[in-house]
């Protein structure tokens, strides 16, 4: 494959009028990408030199072992939501293990994550826009029948080559199909819901009676007389389950004929840290370097999250009380990291998915704030999160990077630091650039000034810097966008005037190189399937569930009487 | 007159079914005050015998003075708006001073200032309102005749009267009458420009000729035949000025026929901070405890701030280069204290006046961003400033406030601080809370949990704890106003719903006690006169503009044939 990949760089470098890079790099980036690697090349190769040295002693400092990297993942923690103490104040918050990761580590203020839950989980698994992975349209309603493509080469799988131990605990949310349950996608145990939490809270009996959805279960749809189609409210879920990699998972913490109910969620979160806590206990006790993916499902909240309803922080919000929570959480997890004597080799990395959620503000405790828009939208609201890492030794207590990261990014440089650059794949566009210079040698020494921001699978704007251009319709020259100076205005409240002219023309170039590289790397096609196979224990409701949604639908895809999902 | 302020007290109390407090207290506060006075001022009375114990330790530990005092306002700098290292990076912005005076003392979250420059500095000066002294309409375009009564006792007369020393340097911006001078206001030396920076910057020819503002200077307005009105824009006024207390000032820094422009604007603030740091020498080397009002022009920056107009950092707007200058400014008046050897015992406070200029926005490098509003909103962004203060061996470094702070409470803290609470005028009202508890017992010894918020002399919004009404238009029932949870959601974007029924009720009764006060302790005039009496060295186009308006408004008020100001 890789005498292809160098004839794509070549093509698309002198597409770019750009020559192809004195080393070839075999990772197919992104065409910006190159554009850096011309001017900044020959420094960071110098850099890797001496990082490739550095990585080198710490691991015979640490008997051999590359560190273990303990990443947990919080949903919609946008930037500013809490983790830094004078905000905190004002939001009445509480998070005192993510300011004591701050102050015994690093925080980032330009760390970009895709706008929506399962989009940056598939951009942090492979390195990749979840657009090009076909992955780009959230999964919520259960089932659904797709997932994350076995093709794609993930972080686990690449850590797993490399020697390191795997572990998946919590939110996974990337497809009810067997090929995409985490321990079939590179992780040695998982134990995970099979859709996301919106089931758990929101498609319940409790939420229909607190009047937050209507109509889910099958006694209140059977008011309705009218809606004939079976398949479009289904119920009776897979729930959460687990199981050792490829191999069958069996679902736990509920009983054939049960219900999901708000006791369940608070139940089974608790349960998921436990796990989280044995899994560190187990992978410490190993002989192996160790990737702990930890990704808890509160401080989503949509009912209560505490046991008993009651007030952690002034704010007291759900979200921002289950915040709380998690940050509790954490905490523990990072008491339990020091109490088994590994702290010293062990990145742990804490970050937010995406912005806020909209339609829980303000009620939910908190709003759109720093930045403007949400969850979903290519605002800075919508991706810029909150994010903080502490690895002992390497990086500086109380550092702030002020580099851009994209969460692609995670996946290169956990890649890198664990050992296996070569693991990743070459026969796709992997947008996931090295940060490793940025972690070890601070502030300053990232890789990246740019990001594109989708909307699904709409390009919706891109940041170069600190400007970014809202891209307009079809048909409309860039020169006339609206074009915003970050630094200025980080709310994208004020276009620009004189300077929108120059840069609108600026970033046409990139979009048409962007767009360039689209042409030859097409993106994917999720994959698709029966949900649900090899829940070993599935229940008698579950089955029945399948059985109609097979009837509708098909056994393997969205195909009914010839018409399938594309409209074809 | 304290037995009639103590009928007051008694009335006012029992129209709020509140008995007289134990103690008699002689500050006649606002009624707000004395709901909290009730529920805790057995535990305030206790703290402070304790307080007043250490501030008499602190005076022997330092030859029997009490502390210095260094005060630095900052225009427009609303809360976040630089200050916090991790929002520093998001706005390109650099002010390494006040990172360091954060971590060597403590931020406030919750400090509300009013939301214009004079109303801000006249709270300051008096403990009060800026509306109860009259002085609330901000007074921009010169000349002006009215100003600070002198009837107001103000912070530096009450420490003179506790044996300090008094030096005001910079922006005073409250009246271009000789009574409201700031050298006949209690201090013992004051150099200070007569009117604000729009003076220098919008109303020349340097403005003219880059499209700022037109027909302002003499030539231009020549071209304008229907201008009928030669007061209407005067031009010649006095520039900066300087002199002793209670005596005649002189102007310097330009010659008769000169005119001001970008190079004297420069010139003049580059001369104040050198005066501001003579001032100190001069301060520490005399015997006398000292209060340094120094009050940059900088960073307001229309045109250029700095001499070469080179960027200071990332972002390079105006206001946030020259936010970098005035932070270099604060940080050699810094390393000034700590050389002279007075750090020990001198508070350093630095805070904004005010939130952001909205008509700037977004071309000098700020916009709205943590709070919406700006400058003479009564949205949060026009109140909610950064502040930082700095107390060695006082307060705890790297201490966050999150208590309540209303501006006009530093009056009197540091009436409290400097010894000379008995100087409070009693006669009055004095909406300043004594907050020395605050300081030296640190986070939630706040003594305030309210603030009302006007905009010029409308009461527009009014907070307490973490809710906040937008006050209706009259005739509308408070229960029906929007009203916000500030917590959840900083910016007012979101009214609530069900929150707001109770609290629209209960905010109403603040209202009404509010309002009870103020039919008894009606709001004062400000003073008026002839501008620029006694400033000795008056250049001839000066005196000429003078008798143009002497000839059109009278010498001493706003009253032509009869028709005053107010329309009587």
């Amino acid at each position: 494959m890789k005498p292809k990949f160098i004839c794509n760089i070549a093509t698309v470098a002198a597409s770019l009028s750009l020559a192809v890079p004195a080393v070839a790099q075999d990772i197919q980036h992104d065409t910006e990408h190159y554009i850096l690697q011309k001017q900044h090349g020959e420094r960071w190769a110098a850099e890797d030199s001496e990082l490739d040295q550095r990585l080198a002693e710490l691991r015979e400092a640490n008997g051999g072992k590359p560190p273990n990297i303990v990443y947990i993942l919080i949903d919609d923690m946008g930037f500013g939501e809490f983790g830094m103490p004078e905000l905190n104040k004002i939001r009445g918050g509480r998070t005192d293990a993510l300011d004591q990761l701050a102050k015994e580590g690093a925080a980032f203020t330009h760390m970009y994550a895709e706008n929506i839950c399962t989009s940056t989980r598939v951009a942090m698994m492979t390195g990749r826009y979840a657009v090009r992975t076909g992955m780009e349209l959230t999964k919520v309603t259960p089932p659904e029948g797709v997932g994350l493509n076995a093709a794609e080469i993930t972080l686990p799988e690449l850590l797993s080559d490399a020697g390191y131990a795997t572990h998946h605990i919590g939110k996974w949310h990337m497809g009810d199909i067997k090929e995409a349950y985490p321990n079939n996608q590179g992780f040695d145990y998982a134990s995970f819901p099979m859709h996301n939490q919106v089931s758990y809270s929101f498609l319940t009996r409790d939420a229909e009676l607190r009047s937050i959805t209507t109509s889910f279960t099958p006694e209140s749809l059977e008011e309705n007389p009218y809606a004939l189609d079976k398949s479009f409210r289904l119920y009776d879920w897979v729930t959460q389950v687990e199981g050792e990699r490829n191999s069958p998972v069996r679902e736990w913490g509920i009983e054939p004929g049960q219900r999901p109910d708000e006791q369940l969620y608070i139940d089974v979160n608790e349960k998921f840290q436990q796990q989280a806590i044995e899994s560190l206990r187990s992978l410490a006790a190993g002989d192996k370097p160790f990737f702990l993916n930890y990704w808890p499902q509160i401080p989503i909240a949509i009912l209560n999250a505490t046991p008993d309803g009651d007030c952690l922080n002034a704010n007291c919000g759900r979200w921002a009380n289950a915040m709380t929570l998690v940050d509790e959480y954490i905490g523990d997890i990072l008491t339990e990291i020091d109490a088994l004597g590994i702290a010293d080799n062990t990145i742990v990395m804490v970050m937010g998915d995406n912005g806020p959620m909209k339609q829980e503000q303000p009620d939910n405790g908190y709003a759109e704030w720093l930045f403007r828009g949400t969850k979903g939208s290519a605002l800075e609201g919508g991706h810029r999160v909150g994010a903080f890492i502490r690895w002992p030794g390497v990086i500086e207590p109380g550092e702030i990077f002020g580099d851009m990261v994209f969460i692609a990014d995670l996946y290169t440089t956990f890649a890198r630091i664990g050992g296996n650059m070569d693991g990743i794949p070459t026969d796709r566009v992997v947008d996931g650039v090295d940060q490793t210079s940025l972690l070890m040698n601070g502030d300053t020494f990232g890789r990246r000034d740019y990001v594109h921001l989708y909307e699904v699978d709409s390009l919706k704007a891109t940041v170069k810097q600190n400007m970014k251009i809202h891209w307009p319709a079809p048909g409309v020259n860039p020169s006339m966008a609206g074009i915003y100076n970050l630094f200025w205005d980080p709310r994208e409240e004020h276009p620009l005037k004189r300077q929108g002219v120059w840069s609108g023309t600026a970033f046409g170039r990139m979009l048409a190189h962007h767009n360039q590289l689209k042409a030859k790397f097409p993106d994917w096609e999720p994959a698709r399937g029966t949900p649900y196979e090899d829940v070993e224990n599935i229940r008698p409701e579950t089955k029945a569930m399948v059985e109609l949604w097979k009837e509708t639908y098909g056994d393997a895809r969205y195909v009914i009487t010839g018409v399938d999902a594309a409209g074809n």
